[in-house]
């Protein structure tokens, strides 16, 4: 079993998980929470979007957001877009990190941003050239990377092509996304063996969806063919407003649970990531899908 | 990726799974669930256990259940046994299969059938004798081979040890179990890959609990050590009266799913299983943990 001494977790809850929740949660709230989660140890975050709050109003004070937190030196905080629109909004905050996404199938990228695969791409390639000449961090999301909700399996093949594009078009970080969670652990393995085999200079990031319970089993997968950067949610919130099915994300605590029982570092508080998830339990309807924080006693 | 062509689920729903619910499930009930398991294409069953009744009344009806289903000859219905006195009460109904259970933990097998754990092994030793004259085929089932709930992580040599005295018993199978669920897969993969390297010839199979979200994490590991028997309990039912905090068994439907989109041949028909975990709703009052009966629309 091919383990690695520690792994980053990339904490996407801010913005994958609270875009979903249909009660706006107050500002304060949202900057609260990201304060709280910067304590943790976690190096990483997607703390916001800026896309059209039309179409995800819980993202609509991204720049509020931004501007109001206590950004901790040694906390990458990134935000996503979707286009070039975006990118405008978001280089108006102090943003030093962009998360772009585009969708390896062409039926979901439509319905997530309005246009065709090709078109982001293109879309994409002016905001990366603009980002990179003021410094900005790329992380360039491949969504339904394994699976889409509207065609089914997608194509290996398709997938290392844009692995392959991302990197030409100068990505800092690719991030293979099981956006329904409809992965199986075989294919992760496959796929993200292949991706490394690619040996982009670019990092090779995993992000996965418990939908079909196989969140932590594709992370078993994934840490078997060498990825060691892994998104998450705490308390496993998430989902996708344009994947219908979609659930909550890995939940952060229990992927920082396994690690740990594992051996294997993620420089992360394990207490201090439950005391966040009580920060979140107010604004948020649903049940959380995440484990550790329902086992009492439990230590890491 | 080490991974077999097939794996056999031994469902243990109807004993493990049911023993923890509040409410009495009517016999026929009981009977009507374990004949629509036995037409799915599962082999093997936990289907009672002859514990005493005050202890697990849910099962006060082993005899009947046992006695009132239609036993296909194509599935292996086992009855769980404690001790001597369970195997007396079995012997009077149609079993031609035992499940033995100890506690690797003593603390755990003093609470789960108030014995020490040597005592168990010289009752169970009785047991498989007398089995054996009756040709009953042993499963014997080591409990807390992971962790206990009273003492934390248990000796993995102590567990080997275990292992090899079942063997030398007569076992035809023994079970790893991990009752509270909290192993991790590295764990998992090691005790594994040690006792398979006993090459005992007793089977080794799997038994996971989904408390911290491990279970197919879990079955993941035991798979690439080199197991292909995995106990799983439909619709995640589960638990144990007698471990603190342990949650549902590893979700029948979520297993075959997960081994059906790698390709990995169960026997098991997903449509088929699914219908039964609907015979099973009005019956618990339970959220069912597994994940596959919520997602609209899945195949498999």
């Amino acid at each position: 079993m091919n383990l690695p001494d520690k792994v980053e977790i990339i904490e996407v809850g801010p913005r994958d998980g609270i875009q979903n929740e249909s009660n706006f949660i107050p500002t304060e709230k949202k900057i609260e929470l990201i304060n709280a989660l910067s304590k943790t140890g976690i190096k990483r975050m997607e703390a916001v979007s800026f896309v059209h709050p039309k179409y995800v109003p819980q993202m609509k004070d991204a720049k509020e957001v931004l501007n109001g937190i206590e950004k901790s030196p040694s906390v990458q905080y990134m935000a996503l877009i979707p286009n070039e629109k975006g990118y405008d909004r978001a280089i108006e905050s102090d943003v030093h990190s962009l998360s772009l996404v585009v969708g390896a199938s062409d039926s979901f990228n439509l319905k997530n941003v309005k246009m065709s695969r090709e078109q982001s791409i293109t879309n994409l390639a002016t905001v990366i050239k603009k980002a990179k000449a003021n410094d900005i961090f790329i992380r360039y999301s491949i969504a339904t990377a394994f699976w889409c909700p509207f065609e089914g399996k997608v194509d290996a093949d398709l997938v290392l092509k844009m692995v392959e594009e991302a990197e030409m078009l100068g990505a800092d970080e690719i991030v293979l996304a099981d956006t329904i969670g409809r992965a199986n652990p075989k294919q992760v393995f496959e796929l993200f063996q292949a991706a490394l085999s690619l040996k982009t200079k670019a990092s090779i990031s995993a992000h996965f969806h418990d939908t079909y319970g196989l969140a932590l089993g594709n992370v078993m997968a994934a840490l078997e063919a060498g990825v060691t950067r892994f998104d998450a949610s705490i308390g496993g919130l998430g989902g996708c407003p344009f994947a219908p099915g979609a659930a909550g994300n890995a939940a952060t605590e229990d992927l920082v649970f396994m690690m740990h029982e594992m051996g294997i570092d993620t420089g992360i508080d394990f207490e201090q990531l439950l005391a966040c998830i009580e920060l979140l339990k107010p604004y948020t309807n649903r049940e959380l899908t995440g484990h550790l924080h329902k086992v009492k006693g439990c230590q890491s």
